[in-house]
C-alpha cells in the first residue's frame, strides 16, 4: 500500500470550501458593486510578472527575500506579483495612446508574499485595488477617500466604527524644509521609520530617529505629534458629510511612490491594529516605462483584515449556497425521471439537484435538512404515473401536492418573495 | 536617465484591459449561473500546491518539464496548480467526515503549464471545473453531459453547432478482453496513444499501435472504428432531447484516473480542433489521501477555446463597462460640487463619474462620447446657483433640463427601461 499524503494546503495559504468561498464572493461583490457605482472599470493581469518590474521601485532585499521570484527555463526571472501597482502602471504605460483619461480602474488580484505566516498576513491574499489616473485635482483625492468610506459603509459599518487618517507628503516636505531638512533620501528613510512607529517601542523609535536626524529629532517629533488641524482634503470631506476624518501628521505609508495625499482607515476597535485600507497620490507611476508621466491617486484594501473585522463585529450576512430544491426519488430506477424533472425545474429558474444515492429515504431527507436546502420533492412510481408530486418546505414543514404546473407557480412565487438567507 | 523597461506581460500570459476583463467576467458569469441552476456550489484553493500532489498521478516528466515547480526557502517543493482535480480530491478527502454527499462542486481556477505558448495553449488560463461526488448512478453521468450541453446553449450555441462524443472505459476494457488484451499497463499505454490519434499522421499512429500490441493492431482498429451504436448514457441523453450525441469508441481522454464514462464536446466547425470541454467518471479520486474511496464524475472547460469559438461565431454580446453618466463641470473650481452631485447620483443607483481635468469642454465631451458613456451632465456656476441642470443623452442627442429631482426620475426610468449593451 502506498503511503498516504497530507490533505493540508501549502503553508500560509487557504482552502476555500463552499462556505468560505461564498464569504469571499460576498466581499468581492460588495467591492465590485460599490466601485462600479463610482464609474470604475475592472482590469486584471497574470499572477506572473517580470521580476525587473519590482527591482527598481522596491529594495533588492524585498524582491529577494519577501517575494516568490524564480528563474524559468527560458532564463527569465519571474515574480509572483506582491502588489498590483507596478502591474497597473505597466498596463497604463503600454496603452497610453489608446486610453481615454480620466481612467478609473479597479482590480481584485491575488497577491503573494514570502514571509512567515501570521494573523492577518498570509502568503496569498486578495486585495481590492482602485486607481484614478489622469487628474491632479484635489477633488480626485477627495473622491478616493469617499469611495473607501462608502465601501466600508456598504459592508454595514457605521462611521463610528472606523477612523480615516489623512496626511500629505507635500505638506510634510514643507514642514521638514522649515526645520532645515531637505535631502530627499533622508526624508525617505525618515518616512519609512515613521511608518513603523506604532510597531516599535517608543524608546527604540526615538533612538532610531536620533540616528537619522541627530540634531532635529525633537523638531521632527513636534511635527508628527502636532494636534489635529485641517487641510484642503479634510475640509472637503467634512463638507461632504464625513465626520470620522482626522489629519494625522504621523501617518507615513511605506511606499516611496506617494507624492501628495496619503490615507489609511482603521477600525475603531483598537484590538484590530492593521489598517483596513490605505492609499495615496503619486505624480508619476509610469516613469519606469516611458517619459510621459501619468499621475493619479489610488488605494488597496485586503480581504484578510476586512474579514477579521466583519467577523468580529458580526457584520457578515448569512450566505446560502447550493440548490433551493432537492429531488429524492424513492427508487434508484427513477433516477433518470428525477433528472428529467430537475431539468424542468431548471427551466423555471429554480436551482435544483437530485440525490441519486441508493440510501434510505429518511437518511437522504436528513442530509438535505443538514445542508439547509429549503425544499425537497420526494417521489416514487405512483407520483410518476399520476403526474402529481409533493414539495415540502423543510423550514416550515408545510407540504404542497399537485401537478408540476401548480407546484411550479407556488415555488417560483415563494422563492421570489422571501429567502432564508442571501443567495449571491 | 534610467533605461526604460518593457510594458509587455510575461511570455505566454495575458493582460486583461477593461474590455478583455468584461468578456472574461461574462464567461465566468454564464458558467456560474448555469452550474448553480444545477445546484453546484463554488469552492477554490490557492494556486500553490505541494508538488507531491502531482507526482504520483502524473508522470515525473510532466511534473518536471510541464509545470511551474520550485523549491521554496523552507525547502518545500511547490507547484503552481496545472489542473484542479488533485486539489479538489485533496479538499474532499480532508473534510470527508463533515461533508454531506452527494457533493456538487465547481470552481473557476487559473491553471498554469510551462510549455511553449501557441494558439489555444497559454501558460496561464482559466477553467470551469465541475464535479459530482458520491454517486455511482448512470444518472449522474447523464447529468454531467446535460450540464455541459446547457453551458454551451447558455452561450447562445445551438445543438447544431457542437457535437458531444461519449465513450466508456469499462466497455472498452470489455472489448479489449474480448480480443485477449487484459494487461492494465498495456491498456493504459494504448489509451494514451488513441488519445493522440487525431494529432498524428495515420501511418505513425498505426506503426505506434503495432509496437504496443503487435498482433492485435487490426483488432484494436476495428474496435475504435466501430460504427455508432448506443449505450446506456447515450440512450438516456436521447430521451432527454439531446440529439447531437455520438458514441465514439476512439474517444480516449488522456488522464489515467477515468474508470467509466468519458466525454468531450467539439465545435461543429472542424477548424477549431481542440475540445471545448471534456471529462468523465472516476472510481477513486481520493486514494492518494485516504483508504475511504470517493467516486464521482466531472469535467473541465477552458476559457481559451471557448473564447475562440464565441468570437469566431459572433456569439459574444456587446458588453459595457464604466459609468452611465459623466459629470463635466465647466470650471475646475466646481470640481468638488461635481463630486457632491455624483454622490447624489450614486445614491439613486446611477453609476456616475466626474471628469475633473482642466481641459476644454468640447474635448471632454468628445472623450465621453469616445468611451460610449450614455449620458453627460455639463454644469457651470449658473446651474449651481439656479439648482437646475441639463443631462444629455449622447446616443440620441436629446437633452433634458430641470431640477436634480426631475432629472433623477427621468434617468432612473430610462436606464432601467433600456440599455445600449449588457452591463454585467
Amino acid at each position: 500500500m502506498q503511503k498516504k499524503i497530507s490533505t493540508e494546503p501549502y503553508k500560509g495559504v487557504r482552502d476555500f470550501y463552499p462556505r468560505d468561498l461564498a464569504i469571499r464572493e460576498y466581499i468581492f461583490k460588495v467591492w465590485s458593486q460599490t466601485v462600479e457605482q463610482f464609474g470604475y472599470e475592472r482590469y486584471d493581469a497574470s499572477v506572473f510578472e517580470p521580476a525587473e518590474l519590482y527591482r527598481s521601485k522596491t529594495s533588492e532585499e524585498i524582491v529577494n527575500e519577501q517575494t516568490y521570484t524564480f528563474i524559468d527555463r527560458g532564463d527569465r526571472e519571474v515574480t509572483l506579483r506582491p502588489e498590483m501597482t507596478p502591474t497597473v502602471a505597466r498596463m497604463v504605460a503600454g496603452k497610453k495612446r489608446d486610453l481615454v483619461m480620466p481612467l478609473r480602474w479597479y482590480s481584485i488580484p491575488n497577491l503573494f508574499r514570502y514571509e512567515r505566516p501570521q494573523r492577518g498576513r498570509l502568503r496569498e491574499h486578495w486585495q481590492l485595488n482602485c486607481d484614478l489616473f489622469g487628474s491632479d485635482d484635489t477633488a480626485s483625492d477627495v473622491e478616493m477617500v469617499c469611495l473607501a468610506d462608502q465601501l466600508l459603509k456598504n459592508f454595514g459599518l457605521t462611521s463610528g466604527e472606523f477612523i480615516i487618517r489623512i496626511n500629505d507628503r507635500k505638506e510634510m516636505t514643507e514642514f521638514y524644509a522649515s526645520i532645515g531638512l531637505t535631502d530627499p533620501a533622508t526624508i525617505n528613510i525618515l518616512t519609512r521609520l515613521i511608518d513603523r512607529k506604532t510597531k516599535l517601542p517608543l524608546d527604540d523609535f526615538k533612538s532610531e530617529l536620533g540616528n537619522i536626524v541627530p540634531e532635529k529629532a525633537e523638531a521632527v517629533l513636534e511635527i508628527i505629534n502636532a494636534p489635529d488641524k485641517e487641510n484642503e482634503v479634510t475640509k472637503a470631506l467634512d463638507r461632504l458629510g464625513l465626520k470620522n476624518v482626522i489629519l494625522d501628521r504621523s501617518l507615513a505609508r511605506g511606499f516611496d511612490y506617494y507624492t501628495g495625499m496619503v490615507f489609511e482607515i482603521f477600525s475603531s476597535n483598537t484590538e484590530l491594529k492593521r489598517a483596513l485600507l490605505g492609499g495615496g497620490r503619486y505624480d508619476n507611476l509610469t516613469g519606469l516605462f516611458s517619459d510621459e508621466p501619468v499621475s493619479g491617486v489610488g488605494f488597496g484594501m485586503g480581504d484578510v483584515s476586512l474579514l477579521d473585522l466583519l467577523e468580529s463585529t458580526g457584520k457578515l450576512p448569512q450566505i446560502k449556497t447550493g440548490p433551493k430544491l432537492m429531488i429524492i426519488p424513492t427508487d434508484s430506477k427513477l433516477n433518470l425521471d428525477a433528472l428529467a424533472l430537475a431539468r424542468a425545474w431548471h427551466e423555471c429558474g429554480i436551482a435544483t439537484a437530485v440525490d441519486y444515492r441508493p440510501k434510505a429515504l429518511g437518511k437522504r431527507l436528513q442530509d438535505a435538512d443538514k445542508r439547509r436546502i429549503p425544499y425537497v420533492m420526494v417521489f416514487g412510481t405512483d407520483e410518476v404515473v399520476k403526474a402529481e408530486y409533493t414539495v415540502k418546505n423543510l423550514t416550515s414543514g408545510e407540504s404542497q401536492t399537485g401537478s408540476f404546473e401548480i407546484l411550479k407557480n407556488r415555488l417560483v412565487e415563494e422563492t421570489e418573495g422571501r429567502q432564508d438567507g442571501l443567495y449571491l
